[in-house]
């Protein structure tokens, strides 16, 4: 695909964060000219489809400071420095919602903000659940709820479940469901 | 939801720029703790999942800057200062792969990436397509693409598929093939 491809001319470091790096690069356009590219670099991270042996779809209730509002999300969290995606799935599982999944299997990966931002995101999807007790981070602040498929597609409509991870893991949810598996 | 709300004590602006604006903000925590947030500020998207008259998702092939490599996406794309989501979705549509669509209708709003990032992404669905031309930027490079259902889920598969919102949409149009609709 190298006729759309932009070459690098140069790279400014804007920002060094504790969860993004930002920088902006002047590229090569295929016609020649040149422009420039705003870019977020992030470490990624994993989220978990887990549906609970009462047909329940396991959620937290967050506030998101970058939406300066609460939402429900299905559990998820940034890979640490080194981390594998697996180990980081089965980490923000059993800390944010207490629930252990005996098969934890990666579904799908993808960027979530392809325009500006680096950030990948690995969708697991979790069975075989069993209860212990959440052990959120001492910062860290969440509450497990667990809805039917009605009451996420409804939660979805009234704007509480908003965000891309989750309603792609409740419209994959809903394909199985209508497929049967 | 104020159990879980983060108070603003201090905002520190870091970058503006043409895409994205940067801020670090100071919060006290529910606990009374302090941490800091690092905040990207973006004016949102829009996006548009089209099934032409011989049932194939119209796509565009391009140049991911943040990825370095090409993917396939739906048409998307950002809003301009003070522009409707709905002029936005016609707009990117016709640029970008020359179809007009008789209907366009917003099917789901999303934030991308809620835990550093307050971009929103519009979802529409438009119907009664016809073509014209492609009338891309001219800084834009895009190429169309017309996949069926299971060309679709194969280019997921073999990742040349790999965004939140594209994703999203194949599993929302395998839902209504599903269904029936």
């Amino acid at each position: 695909m190298s006729q759309f491809e932009e070459k690098t001319i140069q790279s400014e470091t804007i920002f060094k964060g504790k969860v993004i790096h930002v920088q902006v690069d002047t590229v090569e356009l295929p016609n020649g000219n040149t422009s420039t590219r705003e870019l977020v670099k992030h470490a990624g991270a994993v989220a978990v489809m887990a549906i609970t042996e009462a047909n329940r779809m396991v959620l937290v209730r967050q506030y998101r400071k970058p939406l300066e509002k609460t939402i429900l999300e299905i559990p998820a969290g940034k890979l640490e420095p080194g981390e594998e995606p697996d180990h980081c799935a089965r980490r923000e599982m059993e800390e944010e919602t207490g629930y252990h999944a005996a098969s934890l299997k990666q579904v799908r990966a993808f960027y979530t903000s392809p325009g500006f931002a680096d950030e990948i995101l690995y969708l697991y999807e979790g069975t075989g659940l069993t209860r212990g007790k959440a052990n959120p981070d001492e910062d860290e602040f969440v509450e497990r709820v667990e809805l039917t498929l009605d009451e996420a597609f409804a939660a979805m409509d009234a704007g509480e479940i908003c965000d891309a991870k989750t309603v792609a893991a409740l419209y994959l949810w809903k394909n199985k469901v209508l497929e049967g598996r």
